[in-house]
């Protein structure tokens, strides 16, 4: 009996977050984040491998976002303009997402597992974004370097964003961010 | 039987980066690394809690010398300046000990256990490097994304020293990486 469910992905996703903030992580099976969407364990495997996948089905578009809008700069813009367009693009798109993410990154914080595939996460996107600095024709050594240093600041920015007393808005903690970064290697 | 051994330390460590080399780091233990120091397991337990800290010995040291840097730079000066004088000085430390950090770090990468120790020790050191930085009366946010910087361009400079086909010693690979963070955040 395999039915065609439209919004099956973001029903397991809030289900997900739902059980792992009630429940926690590791007490949470997909077969009951599948129950609680009202759908089948098969359904929720054909959109995920596993549960901690469901709380990272979003990477794609969001790196996408990111490499895309460092790709669209204008082609002589220096690379930190490329980048904080790309920063800013990524943070403009999480901004309305603020509720769903302060809920994922505290489920985040309380497991190695996931604290893990966070940083790797931030690996990827950082792979992702030397190749599209490389490909605007930046060297390489200078496009990795570039890359590590965005997503950490990405990595600082969203930390502040997602604790519950930070009243200021991602795009604007990234261009604070930023600034700060370039004070802490501007050369001499 | 407990004797007094000047360099046990100094033996122990050398025995493990051999044996590591060798046969593995999963499939040696404290046991053989002590045999081959021709030590007793006791000593070595008096030294190292397991064996996977004989490869994290000297990061007291190193954290030391980087955050000592920072704080010995003159009272003006500003916090990229006391930042690249802290890494410059951890630098200078560690150029010539190549030979052992290309060694231990063959040996990190092997196993996930080591490369999470690696990254943990990366915060301890940007934590300290924020103390450090409001020590000199840098407000805690800046000092934190200033410290954060700091780390990532560590990161990225050693992975290149490692490199066994890089011919550039640490403290001009972390100038050149310095100097690429700062074109990749300068303010627009």
């Amino acid at each position: 009996m395999t039915r065609w469910e439209p919004d099956a992905r973001r029903r397991l996703q809030e289900a997900a977050l739902d059980l792992f903030t009630t429940h926690g992580y590791a007490e949470t099976t997909a077969t009951a984040i599948a129950a609680r969407a009202g759908l089948t364990e098969r359904t929720f495997f054909r959109h995920f491998p596993d549960k901690r996948d469901v709380l990272f089905g979003a990477d794609t578009r969001l790196r996408d976002t990111l490499t895309e809008a460092v790709t669209a700069a204008p082609a002589g813009s220096p690379p930190h303009a490329a980048l904080a367009a790309g920063l800013t693009a990524l943070a403009e798109l999480l901004q309305p997402l603020r509720d769903t993410q302060l809920r994922r990154a505290a489920i985040i914080a309380t497991h190695p597992d996931l604290r893990e595939r966070e940083l790797a996460k931030l690996t990827t996107w950082a792979a992702a974004l030397t190749a599209a600095l490389t490909a605007r024709g930046l060297p390489v050594a200078q496009a990795e370097t570039a890359a590590e240093v965005a997503a950490t600041v990405f990595r600082v920015a969203f930390t502040r964003w997602t604790d519950p007393g930070e009243s200021r808005t991602l795009p604007t903690l990234i261009h604070h961010t930023l600034t700060e970064a370039a004070a802490a290697t501007m050369p001499a």
